[in-house]
């Protein structure tokens, strides 16, 4: 399959009505939610998924913006055939609330003074995050989310989604995250925060017709991105390589002596370019105050969770080690939730989420492909009712390339005929769709799993079963080749 | 025994005469350097350790300063009976060069300007601190060092002090340190610079009139802070736990929400009021420049080093990992160095080194003990000439509970008697010492190993052997007697 990108994409806003009420008792007026789609939301409106971002990221995950050089952020897994497959998934990212891409944030108007927020800015959390989301997402009527996916502080927002709306949310994919934000992590954004707010540019959080804190936000991200790399991966990228230049200087040129020096630098000022310093304060507080325990037990702060879940971590990751996926997996396990596990074997630190495409597209994608009948069985095709003729059958069989067509009354699955039973009508002189017809039928329901599915069809040697819901209504049919085609994709 | 503290202490000032050439092609002229001694140089002027400091440490390794209410930062290393046991060594710590306790350094005044030095001060590197070190420890008429001992940036002092001097180190301990700075340690100590630099009130280095970077100074340190401690220390000592409050506060309070926010700021402000920016400057590039590989080869660049080694890392030291002082390990063992590797099992991180005393005081004890004859042998005894009596023998064998008195010509070993020897003489009634003398001695030399040495006498059934230089001439004694008191340190 080849993999294709959206192409163009812009980003869109949507106007949150009435207020949002937050987590710190506080409320935010006129909130806009700055997002992007791909892809197109099915008629029964569930085959979306939502992408959640990044501290840095913002609502351009796929595609490219006019005149950018670069495509969105997670490109690589978004796109026709790709992981996130937008012949099959409407897919919705947005910039998160408190941010500075789109999102009413500390760097929005305050509709109240007419001026930027600044500091009066209320405090967020994760949980306000994804409680803007949710009102994005129910924009479009969506019915239920089949995934939230998303790595890092992305991740965080993925688990409360699926803590906060167990019935809505059927998959959830956390990447390199925590369930609760470690004192180390917390170390680290408060030694950033503590960088943008000891530079005198900050001035209180009072900066937007000023210079603002550039020095400091740079020096922030700079710690930052330390900890996104593994030590392994600065030996591969620099190793002790010098930058433009053949021996030490010394002195304290404007050109670093080393190169791993060199691109922090140039990290540090790209980042101040785009990102505002008192989002980065809200946010890291956001991340810092993350804690989905319960009484200091992750399984009870998991009680509610559903969602079937795909645990991703990195090997080398050292800011989220693979240990804090694996507290989650054990809480959820306890709690009986379907929960699987992946370590990426990668040097490359945190930042692997954004980079080890062939890994993460393999284990994203054959979470996300059909494993349960629902993905994958047919949702249009045309049933008998029990009045009807062979010839009706046969029609239809011609018509629509089937084998096998239900009988329905009352919509309810009564027997089904096959192309087996009309050779059999031929042979017996019998014309009677209700003689000819099976009775005592096989089916199977949305929600059961393929594999299971497989072996019964095997075992009575079936090669189409209806799919019907509780009170027997026929819903879809699957068959044997919508499973063979499943196995051509792996 | 029992351990005790050297008791009171204070930082003495030498100054080495002259100019002191640096790596980088330029000259300090009257450079002092500030140090402490403790313990006694023996008469042969061959028992001094020295002890390197880590980045912020300093001349003050062991004892108390009057007034102080913490002791020496290796204190618990140093005293009588302790792992560097000042009943056997004389212990010599000096202030590294560009430091700002007592050694010259930036915050000096430049006695070409009358100035502070500020940013006029020279890159230096660790080998011009060692340079600097020589001068003091030669200014003691020491022979030669029995051991050089210290941990980081220490450890690295320690390492070139065995590279570049090869013939006057007899013992090196680095720990938890590194043969070339890693790129992940360069890029912290980077953004702890910038932070620095990037401060108004750093002011190009000019501060020691103004306020000084204060900030910029506190946040470096709470970066460097951050990797001293191992994220399970981070757990162990902090958890998610709040400081002074019961509930997160959702704004910026001066008090932090976390306890490890808390710790990290008081870390920065104390740190703010002892050290100086400009030193931390210079002192965190000589370690950036560290690199003791020649042709990227770590066998090469140790080729010149003799010392017996003594590796040590701490397992959950990220910043300094095992694995650094593995490759250590390997290329010293490669050139045919004795050396030793042990990891201290501790949870604490990198800092480890100043605080898990029981296990260092064991791997370090045990390597300093004695394990050549020097260390043990018996240096005051007396002689007997050739023409001596028997009766002089037997005089000597009372007064210095010996059983064994060398007999000497010109200072020179020609025989042995010992108090079998005179009950030999009663028993044949012959009183020429020459005759009833061995004179097929059995000795060995001041640098044999203990080991072989205790092998050797179980061989022939002797309990003392007279220890010999090149030319034959006695300077020991050494007898099961000692062999068997090693037993009981163990």
């Amino acid at each position: 399959m080849k993999l294709k990108s959206v192409g163009l994409t812009e980003t869109k806003y949507f106007k949150i009505e009435g207020e949002l009420k937050l987590d710190s008792g506080q409320k935010l007026k006129d909130v806009i939610i700055a997002y992007e789609t791909y892809g197109q939301l099915n008629k029964e409106k569930n085959n979306a998924i939502l992408v959640c971002h990044a501290l840095s990221g913002d609502a351009h995950a796929a595609g490219w913006h006019t005149g950018d050089s670069k495509p969105g952020w997670w490109d690589m897994f978004i796109g026709p055939g790709k992981a996130l497959d937008t012949n099959r998934f409407f897919i919705i990212c947005s910039n998160v609330l408190g941010g500075c891409s789109g999102t009413t944030g500390p760097s929005s108007i305050n509709p109240e003074t007419g001026k930027e927020y600044g500091l009066d800015f209320p405090f967020i959390t994760i949980k306000d995050m994804i409680h803007a989301q949710k009102k994005l997402v129910d924009s479009f009527k969506i019915k239920y989310l089949h995934c939230v996916i998303g790595g890092s502080m992305g991740g965080m927002q993925v688990l409360q989604w699926a803590v906060e709306y167990p019935e809505f949310v059927k998959k959830i994919v956390p990447i390199a995250t925590t369930a609760r934000t470690s004192p180390q992590q917390i170390a680290f954004n408060e030694v950033a925060r503590q960088s943008i707010i000891k530079d005198p540019n900050w001035n209180g959080g009072n900066y937007y017709s000023t210079k603002g804190p550039e020095a400091g936000l740079s020096v922030a991200r700079m710690i930052a991105h330390i900890t996104y790399l593994s030590e392994e991966a600065l030996y591969e990228k620099f190793g002790r390589d010098l930058q433009d230049k053949k021996e030490l200087s010394y002195n304290f040129d404007p050109i670093p002596d080393f190169q791993v020096e060199s691109y922090l630098h140039h990290q540090g000022e790209s980042f101040v370019r785009r990102f505002d310093a008192n989002t980065y304060l809200i946010v890291t507080k956001a991340i810092d105050y993350f804690d989905l325990s319960k009484n200091d037990s992750l399984r009870e702060g998991f009680k509610s969770l559903k969602a079937k879940t795909q645990l991703i971590s990195i090997e080398s990751d050292w800011l989220y080690p693979s240990i804090q996926s694996l507290d989650i997996l054990k809480a959820l396990q306890a709690n009986g939730v379907e929960a699987h596990f992946s370590e990426i074997k990668s040097s490359k630190g945190h930042d692997a989420f954004f980079i080890e495409f062939p890994q993460l597209n393999y284990v994203i994608s054959r979470f996300l492909a059909d494993n349960v009948v629902a993905d994958i069985m047919i949702r249009s095709f045309s049933t008998l009712n029990e009045n009807a003729s062979l010839k009706d059958a046969a029609k239809i069989m011609v018509e629509e390339h089937l084998t096998h067509i239900p009988v329905v009354k009352d919509k309810k699955l009564i027997g089904i005929v096959t192309s087996w039973d009309l050779s059999k009508s031929i042979a017996s002189n019998c014309d009677d769709l209700k003689q000819i017809m099976t009775k005592d039928v096989q089916y199977c329901k949305a929600d059961d799993s393929i594999g299971e599915v497989a072996i019964k069809m095997k075992k009575n040697d079936i090669s189409c079963l209806p799919v019907v819901t509780d009170d027997l209504k026929v819903e879809g049919l699957i068959s044997t080749d919508q499973l063979s085609h499943l196995v051509s994709n792996y």
